[in-house]
């Protein structure tokens, strides 16, 4: 381990961990936080110095008792998180101390990782950032989602709800440039002019302000042939009544239902699956992890020629986690909601 | 207009009409019984005498008003209904008097048709109640919604519920002899061993008596490739729990939920789509009219090698439409629910 190994505002380890199972939207008392040495890697680990944390909507899933893509995070565990950090101390062939990574890192300073899941990125392409946006999970899962299980074909309609987010924002990019007339449903004025005039999206609508359904039949009058679903609940069941015939709808999220304390709401309008031939499929982004650089690559391609844009919503401090992670929940977050816990100057 | 057109029996057209919107299941002051004389066919137009009329779920949604596949019944309209019947007068060159017909003629002893949807069936090829079953639509759209949506590869497990349904025997059927492992889901002691030894399912589960999800995890301990669904409600949510990876689940109906008083009830666990990578898809038999013949060759041949069977529950009486239509929503029919209200022989 270098003498810069250790970052100079810590030289502890902060950690959140989960203490409980939520009841609706997680609490203090859900989690944990304290402090413990800086480990050291064993043979054949890295450790890292997180310096960006992800949050993501999913999280909540994942604090559940419950059989889902991912295995639950046990009591006591640090709460699993993406992150992107440098390379602070290896014993791994593959690693080099100094390198930025990205992984599956956790809520923490410090992580021991084997290397598995880990992916060398790097600051010079792109902001550290980016790599836990469009170049992350949340582009992976707007591409493959939008490309592989919506297929839009130029000149139909697609609509994306939670337009403003990480993954939303990207999706409905992805679409405009395939041709498509693109409809994004974002939660107040502001997320919908930025849409629109900065993103390029044709027509938003705002859930909080405006009549749903009626600003949808306005917006779509060629009906939906895409949706691509990022919150479930109410605006699921409103699109469902706009489908056009073999429509597809892609389920990425629901995260209206996150927090309920009661079961979750089912689409009370799904047989019009049956009415307009249509089909409604989910998807799992690591599913595609083979072709994740396929899709880098394409999109790195698009930004550069300045049609694909990102933004970033970034907080900073370890300390700011639980409460920042809600601010996904209220619908606070304007694009990738990023936690910067170190410096990556130093 | 020859001496035998009119049936002995009936020399007036009776005719049950829609009288009233239905709130839940469809009550005696919701029709209206009455008779006509008989009609006569313009050129170009035929003269059907109802023979068989079709009791199907479906019904239920058409006398919604509500946008669907087909538009509503309207108040004052006859209510409509699948049928077979005989041609007992022509003024249309592709039809001669005498010739079994099947089409939409509705509810009423007499149909004028100009021959649109209108097909010739033969009394000498399957008893004439079999082109309202295994030849008819309900052949029609388990051949179809199995086969070209559900997609089952020989090895996989195949669940369908109204198993002793029309579509559903069908389904399983289908399903044993493209090598499926085969599940159905019917109410009660009898349609189940009915399935198990008389259709060859591998295994029934009887959601009036048994816990469905435990006796699911028993039938398929390799969790469930296909579902084709009839019914909606828990049902669907409980073997949405029980999907294997990329499922593929049919929405053929929702006959639990047809006669809800308030909001359909969506599939509460429509989220494990996403987990389990799975696919929900609609379908209307109708799309597949070009292909009628085409699956009526291959189950013709299957019902001569004896691998299709075919189970029709007639009743026989014009004035009990409607406490027979209700015997459908009750669970109470075994098979094919079928009207006889005309004398084949006469």
């Amino acid at each position: 381990m270098t003498s810069t190994a250790v970052h100079a505002e810590t030289s502890v380890n902060r950690q959140w961990r989960l203490a409980a199972r939520p009841n609706g939207l997680p609490v203090a008392t859900d989690w944990s936080f304290g402090t413990e040495a800086v480990p050291e890697p064993a043979d054949g680990e890295i450790l890292v110095r997180v310096l960006y944390i992800s949050l993501d909507p999913a999280m909540r899933g994942w604090m559940n008792d419950r059989r889902s893509y991912v295995p639950p995070v046990g009591l006591g565990e640090v709460m699993r998180a993406g992150g992107i950090g440098r390379v602070v101390a290896s014993r791994h062939p593959d690693f080099t101390a100094g390198e930025h990574v990205s992984g599956i890192f956790g809520v923490q300073d410090y992580a021991i990782s084997d290397g598995r899941g880990v992916l060398r990125v790097s600051a010079e392409t792109a902001p550290l950032t980016r790599y836990l946006s469009v170049l992350g999970m949340p582009g992976m899962t707007a591409y493959f989602g939008l490309l592989d299980i919506g297929r839009p074909e130029a000149g139909e309609t697609v609509v994306v709800s939670a337009a403003a987010g990480a993954v939303g924002q990207i999706v409905g990019q992805i679409a405009r440039i395939k041709g498509c007339r693109v409809v994004g449903i974002a939660g107040g004025l502001e997320k919908c002019r930025f849409i629109v005039d900065e993103l390029g999206f044709d027509a938003a609508v705002d859930y909080k302000n405006e009549d749903v359904r009626a600003a949808l039949r306005e917006a779509c009058p060629d009906r939906v042939n895409v949706y691509f679903d990022n919150v479930g609940g109410d605006i699921l069941d409103t699109v469902l009544t706009r489908l056009a015939r073999h429509a597809r709808i892609v389920i990425c999220g629901s995260i209206s239902q996150y927090n309920n304390e009661g079961p979750m709401r089912g689409p009370a309008n799904y047989m019009t699956l049956l009415v307009d031939r249509a089909r409604m499929e989910g998807f799992v982004v690591f599913d595609y992890a083979k072709r994740y650089g396929e899709a880098a690559r394409e999109m790195a391609g698009w930004i550069a020629e300045g049609r694909l844009k990102s933004v970033e919503d970034i907080v900073a401090g370890m300390e700011l986690f639980p409460e920042t992670l809600l601010r996904l929940y209220r619908g606070e977050n304007f694009g990738k909601l990023i936690l910067s816990v170190g410096d990556e100057a130093s």
